[in-house]
């Protein structure tokens, strides 16, 4: 076992020992399984997202997801509102860009969220992570465009990290984070993940729960990704299956995984 | 059994056979799932919030549930409308008054919804409950406090019961139900209905559709929570599982739960 | 195999081949199982329905999908502005008519829609589309009414294609499809798919997927409403279940079916 293998490890036994209150301002699509997924990590998740009570909320949690997934004009004062009062009691703050670069109303979103609010995580695909760096990205709806899948994903995570000062997941078939400084390549999971719709909020959900654990967000993007991972990997050892029985078997997967599972089935590439 | 196993009996036997329309103005968190036990045991539900529609629907409802889960602005007002339709109507409202004590915006929004609206049922955690009662409480988040767990719940939920003129019904380990007048325990339920999203609320929805025959509320919320319970119960029976296939289990038991068995596998204490 | 049969094969085939990206502005309740099952049919969904967005989005899609079941005010505005850039960029436009005739809010939401958006599709039970044919119906809540279903459904659904120059889907016991001069019953199915919510949501969704591939629009909903019932057939030839297995059960068999299965189970009676 690495170091970084420990630590998730260890990481993942915070979670479920001291049951981080995650507060998430995120769409309607997937709520319910960003709900269930944190529960079964071991955290409690609460969604709170009218401006009068959001602040409140993101002051006493453990962490705060935003996801814009399905973006209004109401929420995103919101997650503004949110946001800031996470920065000001020292809250992580995980963000979801879904879909950025799709719309003029996601781009301006993500540029106010992240002008205004310091974030210590971003979790994205590869295609709103590289609009995030400024680079052009052949956005196709809120899936990763084809095209954008071989672009040097250790140079763009340290890029946009570097440039928010904060973490950077990309998801997608080989999972990349880093910090700017440190770099790890997740190569768990299973192309039936992008055959189920929220996967991609699922693991940025699994990362507020690790990042309520107060630890290092470097340290908890890598054990929430190898844990979404693993968890499609054991759902499609259990035999051919439809999608929604892939479903049922991730979050059921997560809410059987062991810090040591975790550990001993991560494959991460260290540079 | 009991004469109020009997009476359990025969109301889940008249939700399957009337098939009441249970309006719903809920969160989005657990809808579907509250529509989904709504049709399981053998009611119709109907979710709309609009304000330009939420009287006609609850006026021609045959009960309203009302749930703060996910407040917002809009949704109090349809709430405060829809609730004073169904009074005039004589359409009975169950109110489940999620996170109540956590933040200055359910706090005001209960109060409005119990100034202006008469309940026919409330159900809630003993957090929840105990706001409501005035008491002091330690609430953190939607879940229940630990400190809060050994009150007198036979005391608060008769209080309540009392205050608001309804029938008062408190869900954990064990449930406690009263009228203020008559008080039931109810020691079915299992652990894990603990570790899924949105079983409080479709324990609600269960009220909704019991209260929706027209039946005593004390003995409605009765059989819902024996239901509630007892579906965890079966689920659990089938062996040790995952978060996912356990709530796909309880939404299976409730759909397949007959009144005999509902009345012979409760675990009622009246006093 | 008759025609139709192999035009519904080469339909469901071209879905998963090009991956329609299809727009939904859809209700909170069921919009997670619209997103599965556009998904398990190989379609690609998107849910965007902020007015800053909607006609972007709208624009760039392969199908635009209207579905007012928890309809309100503001995702009114943005159903038409999606609806009119959809129209303007040739995309077709399909429309759930979610309980109209149950509220005043329905009706004249629905009478916007339809005067001011040129839909490609029209699914309904027999009550909503009843309502559009301005034939009193009596509804209740969004289910279908029992005294509706006797009605000519052929008639009915012919009347309504013709007033609205579109295709229109009836779905029920026999579901029946009509462009104004061709007309298909469909015989596909099971009751248990009432016992599950969002099940015409659902197959609204599947219409989306097959329109979206500039399929002939009754070939598309034709195919995507034997999708839906084949799909319950298979799930129900499981055994004996509950409720909650039984829909993970259909997204199953929707992901697992072949072109090939869709023509050779499908039930169509051509007149």
């Amino acid at each position: 076992m690495t170091e970084l293998q420990k630590q998730i490890k260890s990481a993942l036994e915070k979670v479920r020992d001291i049951s981080p209150l995650v507060h998430h301002i995120t769409n309607y699509v997937t709520v319910n399984d960003c709900a269930n997924v944190t529960l079964a990590i071991g955290a409690s998740p609460i969604m709170a997202d009218d401006i009068g009570e959001a602040r409140d909320i993101a002051a006493i949690s453990s962490s705060l997801v935003l996801n814009i997934g399905t973006l209004n004009a109401k929420t995103v004062e919101s997650m503004l509102a949110a946001g800031k009062a996470a920065n000001k009691a020292g809250v992580p703050v995980v963000l979801d860009p879904v879909g950025a670069g799709a719309s003029a109303l996601r781009n301006e979103t993500v540029k106010r969220l992240l002008g205004e609010v310091k974030m210590t995580l971003i979790r994205g695909n590869v295609s709103e992570i590289s609009y995030l760096a400024g680079i052009s990205s052949s956005v196709r709806g809120v899936d990763a465009a084809e095209g954008d899948i071989q672009k040097d994903k250790k140079q763009l995570a340290a890029a946009v990290a570097n440039q928010y000062h904060c973490t950077v997941a990309i998801t997608g078939a080989v999972d990349a984070v880093s910090d700017g400084v440190r770099f790890a390549l997740i190569s768990n999971g299973t192309p039936s993940l992008s055959r189920v719709t929220g996967t991609g909020c699922m693991a940025t959900s699994l990362c507020g729960a690790f990042c309520g654990t107060g630890v290092d967000p470097y340290i908890g993007a890598t054990g929430a990704l190898c844990a979404m991972g693993i968890a499609g990997e054991l759902a499609d050892e259990a035999g051919p299956m439809g999608t929604s029985s892939f479903r049922a078997g991730v979050i059921d997967a997560l809410s059987l995984l062991t810090g040591e599972a975790l550990a001993k089935r991560s494959k991460i590439d260290e540079e």
